[in-house]
């Protein structure tokens, strides 16, 4: 690895762990979307956005947006950024350090006395892991008008609706139409590869080729909450019973498809909800998330299909109802741009890294902006492949070198996209 | 059925509406042992038992008993009781009504002049429903000796003790053998039926022969919690998947011994839990609580030899840790006891009531009382046999009739256990 990079690592690294700190202190690392510690951690984020000479505002899609206005603001837009947002009990690196990426070199540019063409934008999307209300990507998909009134009116567990979030976080949604974007030009997102490939090649930095799409099923068995105890077997509606079958039956297939094919696919069941949830009750409802992914729209397409037929035999066998066989979201593949990914490439070359093309197992806020804007990212080494967990871990120098690289790239693509404009 | 009964039937049925209303109205009818809203119930019932004349206090299980002393107290105590405390979204009268029919025995009592030769006291055991720190028969265990130290160290979610919970409900954790009880003579029980026996044949009351025995079994999946996006499925370790066959297993078992033998056996999982609970995270950990009830202790035993088999190769499977196969609680079948089984029969026919014997497939504070007294039960039809939900329902003059049989065993128990004495 290369040190002597063209920006400051200490000071991109304190940045990370600053953010890291804005936990929930009982189940770190914890900062979920919409609530007060997000909110938190944005305020800070704003701060130091500010201190590094950005302009802030936080869109209608309630992105929080720094900018630095070019020489030429007609040219549009070069964004770069990721999201401030966790799952619950994940880790200090996933999205944030492609937010402090973005702050990190607008402070190298300004301390190198450098000006672009393009403005520059620091963005950190609103809710990319899935937030309480079902829906990731919340901010990326409302940059990019992808963010429709059925998504506003989902609920979280108590019931507030997104469209009422979003405006809890100083979003907007009657003027949703306002963050859709037409100005940008290139955005480029750092990201932890969150597997192996780059750790166990020692691989300063991955390429991503394309990311995968994703599809989100809810499903729902209403039965009905008898007694536990003088509720005979055979007179029960449990729909635990046929939720548990359908858990088993996504392994299963998801077992099946990846075995027969090269392309990628995995399914999981991550929620299960039990109502009402007590030992001498038999469960009246479930309702259960399933998260199919692949590089082969048409392995999700078989999947569903099998999945459809089977959980609605498991219901009927159960004497319950399948109320809701929902897909909440679904994203295609999408292939990252070629002329950014060749600058990305030459990047890492003018610095003396070493790197790779990878497929993106994970989803991301770039996989929408590749719908208004050429797109591409770059994937760093993270400790035994683990994310979405507090061991979550990747070096100091590991994210400086891909933030260098994003830096290369945004300085050739300011002149080469500049040429193209003239 | 007849309708002059020796107590008064609106007064009665006035006291459970007023207790039920008692609710958490975002889920009617809740009212959890050891919240708040359970303080305020059991508040509203001491005044009650006080304008009643009876002394009122909390024993240091945290029982809330009300006592009327006899003119002979040496001969010992007639106890009449059940709970206050519900499961969630429960019903109004699984167990206020046992409570509320000792309180209007007592006004029937004052009312008519009548001074019993024993002492009679009306008991609200806490928590007869599995509370938060997953235990049922809370407060009935402490009288009867039946509540250890390691069932004190039992957690709620948020890590409170059983044994910090007791005492902030008014009970004394470290003075619990001052709880336990040899002066109780008699203890009656009044439960709606939870069944369809009563309603199907048109009859007034159950009275209950035994009481099934109940297991609650804990079982705690351990696997990692890794990114669905980026975890090959061959390489996860998918705590969801054992549960879930193992919630299937449950049922198969169940369904097996209910229909090999005349004996009453039901299993059931009515809790199972999933972290951390994101749709895009491998779950981590599940727990899962399984209830198993029986009139024959044998079929248990099979049941549970099975399943610790199975779920251990389910574990096994999947790449996850089973770290807990724990049973919590393992009460045997109780018959209840026949002098005071024929006091009830003779109770209704004096009144002109129609009886009938019955199996009880529900767990009851009684179980536990049989250990330190003569025990029994009166059933009360309750509507289509819905209990532990809303829609529970029993009708007022169905509340009255029992209450009027056990008014009558009361007294008649109260002349011949004198001359058993003497």
């Amino acid at each position: 690895m290369k040190t002597n990079l063209p920006l400051d690592a200490n000071r991109l690294w304190a940045d990370v762990m600053a953010l890291a700190d804005i936990t929930d202190p009982a189940r770190p690392y914890t900062r979920r979307s919409f609530t007060p510690l997000f909110l938190e951690g944005r305020a800070w984020l704003a701060r130091r956005f500010a201190e590094a000479g950005l302009t802030t505002r936080i869109d209608t899609a309630g992105n929080l947006i720094g900018r630095l206005e070019g020489t030429n603001p007609a040219l549009g837009v070069i964004a770069v950024g990721s999201h401030s947002d966790t799952v619950p009990s994940g880790g200090r690196f996933d999205g944030i350090a492609g937010v402090a990426t973005g702050l990190e070199i607008v402070r190298a540019l300004r301390q190198s006395g450098t000006r672009l063409n393009h403005t520059i934008e620091i963005i950190d999307f609103l809710a990319e892991e899935p937030s309480e209300y079902g829906l990731s990507c919340v901010g990326s998909r409302g940059m990019t008008g992808s963010l429709d009134s059925k998504m506003l009116d989902l609920t979280e567990p108590s019931g507030e609706t997104l469209r009422e979030g979003l405006r809890r976080v100083g979003g907007d949604p009657d003027r949703l139409a306002e963050a859709k974007r037409e100005d940008i030009r290139a955005f480029l997102e750092l990201h932890i590869e969150q597997g192996i490939v780059l750790e166990s090649r020692s691989l300063d930095v991955g390429i991503v080729t394309s990311i995968v799409g994703i599809r989100r099923i809810e499903v729902v068995f209403q039965g009905e909450a008898d007694h536990a105890g003088t509720t005979p077997i055979n007179l029960r509606h449990d729909a635990l019973v046929a939720a548990a079958n359908t858990v088993a039956v996504v392994r299963r297939l998801a077992e099946q498809l990846a075995g027969e094919t090269e392309d990628y696919f995995v399914a999981t069941v991550g929620i299960l909800t039990v109502e009402p949830s007590a030992s001498n009750i038999v469960p009246g409802r479930c309702r259960l998330l399933v998260d199919a992914r692949t590089t082969n729209p048409v392995l999700t397409k078989r999947f569903v299909e099998s999945l459809d037929l089977e959980s609605a035999a498991f219901a009927a066998a159960a004497q319950v109802s399948r109320t809701a066989f929902e897909t909440l979201s679904d994203g295609p593949p999408v292939a990252c741009d070629a002329d950014l990914r060749a600058a990305l490439r030459q990047g890492a070359q003018d610095l003396g890294l070493s790197e790779i093309d990878l497929p993106s197992g994970a989803g991301h806020d770039a996989a929408f902006m590749s719908r208004i804007s050429r797109s591409a990212m770059v994937f760093v080494p993270c400790r035994k492949g683990k994310s979405h967990a507090p061991e979550e871990w990747a070096d100091r120098d590991a994210i400086a070198a891909g933030a260098a690289v994003i830096f290369q790239a945004v300085r050739a693509l300011d002149q080469s996209l500049s040429q193209d404009a003239s």
